[in-house]
């Protein structure tokens, strides 16, 4: 009975992936762009960080819930791996072991994915970093796990503080992590061209001199909300 | 639609709350006890921690979604708070600013909540704990915060860690704050009854010096896994 | 010249405390009133806890600043004190040590001195509680001190992210501590005071089952920043 | 040949405990006067915090290193306890959960001990402090953890920073937790209990208004050190 | 009122800035030189990192008061800005939203500032550092900010534990962050500079093996304090 | 006495360094390696990052005890350095100050250091990297240090949780530090190399696109733990 309460000991293996071509046209705008697009919304906590600079994917979410110091359902995830996935751990507590190193990162590889998120540790930097394998993480650690206690794949996870559903897109680059739900990924993608369209032009005027002040009209809300200056 | 992607500047007013009778036989049970007949799961962080000692609640979640330094939201979720009910704010940033204190804690008594669990700080402390108003927070802060800028009231949340949907119960003691989602409070609340019975037996017999060794049979699975004894 | 420069080595004498009755007015409002009525100001950083429950203080600040692991100024600053006076120790960088415990207590008390904030660790707690000698700090802890390195007496020190002048009236509760500039006291005092003449009437209402939603006439503003309830 | 390298799942059964008149010695005094005895040594960091308020023991250590969110050893642990043992409990790494509750405490004071240090979660908390069964922790939280995978007990453990070797005396108070190494136990105590006959002149004299500056003998090498006095 | 008391919704328009000549003379030291010249003081808290390797800069500070999730007064501090000028941006709490990206930097370089120090969080660090525009931050989130709350300009402002004052010389290299109070700027340089040369011959003579418990003559004080060698 | 009790002030002069071939052996491997062929031992905690990408460090340990805010035992501790030691430095509290710079490196280098471990703060460190001298810290701060107060070299430490005693091996690269027990440091390396050969052929199957599910015939036991697949 636990098993329904919990959602523990589960391998989903027919998920729904957004639409590949809302996840393309997606992996062309960055993290800070594609989180204001949907509204501020979507986001990891800062502490994910890149294990490389200039570290970043985007591809469609296989999820893991993993035991702390247990890294048995990463293997088990690997076998639901397609072309284009992102895999996203997320463990049952604050955990910094090292869950994953470059053999489990040959092998996600071999079977089409494009990095790993991991609410957690990783090791064998070095290796990945030649490997050119992004992984977004809690910690670098060189400390090994084991496989004695089940999680689940596939199954809604709560990753870093963002709810991550399977299927959902997942794009991370140097600014942090941030997740798309599968059912808006086109609408997020067409909102995110938008802005970015509309920030070029920010740019050129803000670099000639113009103050945001006058561009953004912000001299009369400020003087209502009692902003003074003194001489 | 930005509110269509991001879910802020919502306020569901009909929820679909958890069972009555379910609810009162939770509030029979511990906080442990309960995560762990749910099979170990829906535990928040455990830095929520309780702003007095022997503060405890079990209650059907308002949910409520904070901007960082801004209280506005709390004073929407008053209105939509019924007999039974615990509010739940979380926010979506990292955050310890005094969001509530005892003049919020006197609505939310007069409209019947039970407490509240927030993941950010409270205020006027002293206060509370004379009118016993159960309170678990992230932090505690006499910082003000402003009403200026919109978030949500009855959406899914992430607080702590723990996903809480309106309606969820929510029960919380010394020992932490957990959450069972509405759908299995009743079957939740019957794995917990089963687990205490079961552990009066347990405690007279350890109490008697009977080792859990024995008890639990650990002796075979001990020696399997490679434990060795030295003299 | 480092001295010039550092303000290390130093012990100023004659400091100019604020007013006796302004400090007499603030000891009667709370540190979220105060804080409030001097426009959300003066407030140190919510790690400062109290070492027992209903610990609370009003004087005026002897300053200190003190070299990590050391707490040969605690001693220099004993000669200071005056009746009324509350000891606010900052340190060089972040330390937990047990800087003072219950004899440099004896000896403070003695002085006059109402209490200690500390952004370090205090020690013989249990001690300290019998007393009833009020302290704030950023931890307990057993560990030991030295007298080997100077620092200073009655500068101007940045105590848990608050500056605090010497003579400043500070005042800490069970929410926090606030720091009210000598020069402001008796402002502060008159606002705390006229706001929480307000807060009654205020609890009243709210007690009988008006929502701040009217009372504090939030509907229109919170439309004109686009909430929508759903049903 | 890995468990020769690395001490894990080994259980050492004969253990050389402290001299108990020596034990019994030490438990007269705090575990500030002990640290500093010992000449600023042995104690555990700050983090470790009584469940409740009052929380002391002292003891010989019985010690255990736990697997993160595993509590197995525990478990193992109760059978090696004897009268007047305290258990001594270090994670191989940094973890939160609730590894011991009222069960295990009901266990282990039938065989005699006389607390826990635990540098990990432990839950229960309300029922531990009805039972006065005094805990040391890292955290509270009810979170569950399995039995999977083997630790030791009776093998030289570094909890929360402090080398203890089994046996060792283990005091802890209201201030922290200090470990006295077997050896040197009777030594500790004779020091402990000089230096606070010391105290109590000390305290008089403090108390009678004399400054530590003239009863230390401070003000010259204050003086050679540089202080200035400015007025 | 409170805006008298707090500093809130404040622009200073004239500040004084450090001279120029001690501001150029500065910018030839490192933090570490600076910081000792000073007599160790002026120290940013060492969380506050540069968000590329390389990072450096010196300038005359621009100050800042932000509140949580709010950059309104970043866009009012650019209007502010002269060559040669950093902007420094406290937050009245610990706060890592990403207050600032690529716009606000093209902006402020357009008017001539050097860079960004930051107790709070930056985006777009990619972009920032294919600039080379140095920020020095306590974070790096993607997470956007609102505008709907006043901070300040130009005020005296506590940034990650040190006082800046508009118009004081900030100097930020990888080794962190330091203030020099603008009086100071060409004493400060002054005894930096004395410092580095003393540094040269130093340096030399630990490359050729002279040991520093000779060349400082350490090895009389280190007996005096009671060095034991133990062969 | 008290030196007795508490290993402050001493310098043990002739120590047992481990075998220089089995530190020859053991430089060839990784840190990850070398832990898990000791059977998942010896590992310092994760928050100790090396000062640039890529380096690295293998040598024989010089063991120090430091104060926090003191860096005098550093200097006492060059004159023990021997051609391929490696400097592991403690403190008996947390403490970030910046305890060491170029001007130590240059005497370390000068005596043979392979480079420096530390529980603390460093400083300098663009010239440290343009050095190439390998540094392991807690933090980067560029705060000095007083040289005030004994603490000891040589004696058995604990930093940053794993204990060192003088003459242990000490490996450190891009994925943390683990330290290597003399006694058993040829066992580790032929351990080591084992693990290695192992790999290349685990990694040739993986990069085949054999799941490790199958190569470690993980999916019987797995079954047997209750995982269950759902469509």
């Amino acid at each position: 009975m636990s098993v329904a309460m919990n959602d523990l000991g589960i391998v989903r293996r027919n998920i729904i992936r957004a639409d590949k071509a809302a996840v393309d046209h997606l992996s062309r705008y960055g993290v800070a762009t594609i989180h204001e697009a949907m509204g501020r919304a979507g986001l990891m906590h800062p502490y994910m960080r890149p294990i490389y600079t200039g570290a970043r994917m985007c591809g469609t979410a296989i999820t893991v819930l993993l035991q702390p110091g247990d890294n048995w359902m990463l293997h088990v995830a690997a076998e639901q791996v397609q072309p284009g996935d992102v895999v996203v751990a997320a463990c049952t507590v604050a955990n910094t072991d090292g869950f994953f190193g470059d053999l489990l990162a040959t092998s996600f590889r071999a079977r089409g994915a494009k990095g790993l998120i991991i609410d957690g540790g990783v090791r064998d930097v070095t290796d990945l970093t030649e490997m050119q394998f992004p992984v977004f993480s809690r910690a670098i650690s060189a400390r090994g796990t084991v496989k004695a206690t089940l999680g689940s794949v596939n199954i809604a996870v709560v990753c870093a503080g963002a709810t991550v559903n399977p299927g959902d897109v997942v794009v991370a680059d140097m600014d942090g992590v941030v997740v798309v739900p599968a059912g808006i990924a086109q609408q997020a993608a067409d909102a995110a061209e938008a802005r970015e369209a509309n920030e070029a032009d920010k740019r050129e005027k803000l670099a000639a001199g113009v103050l945001g002040l006058d561009m953004y009209k912000m001299r009369e809300p400020l003087a209502k909300a009692g902003l003074k200056y003194i001489d």
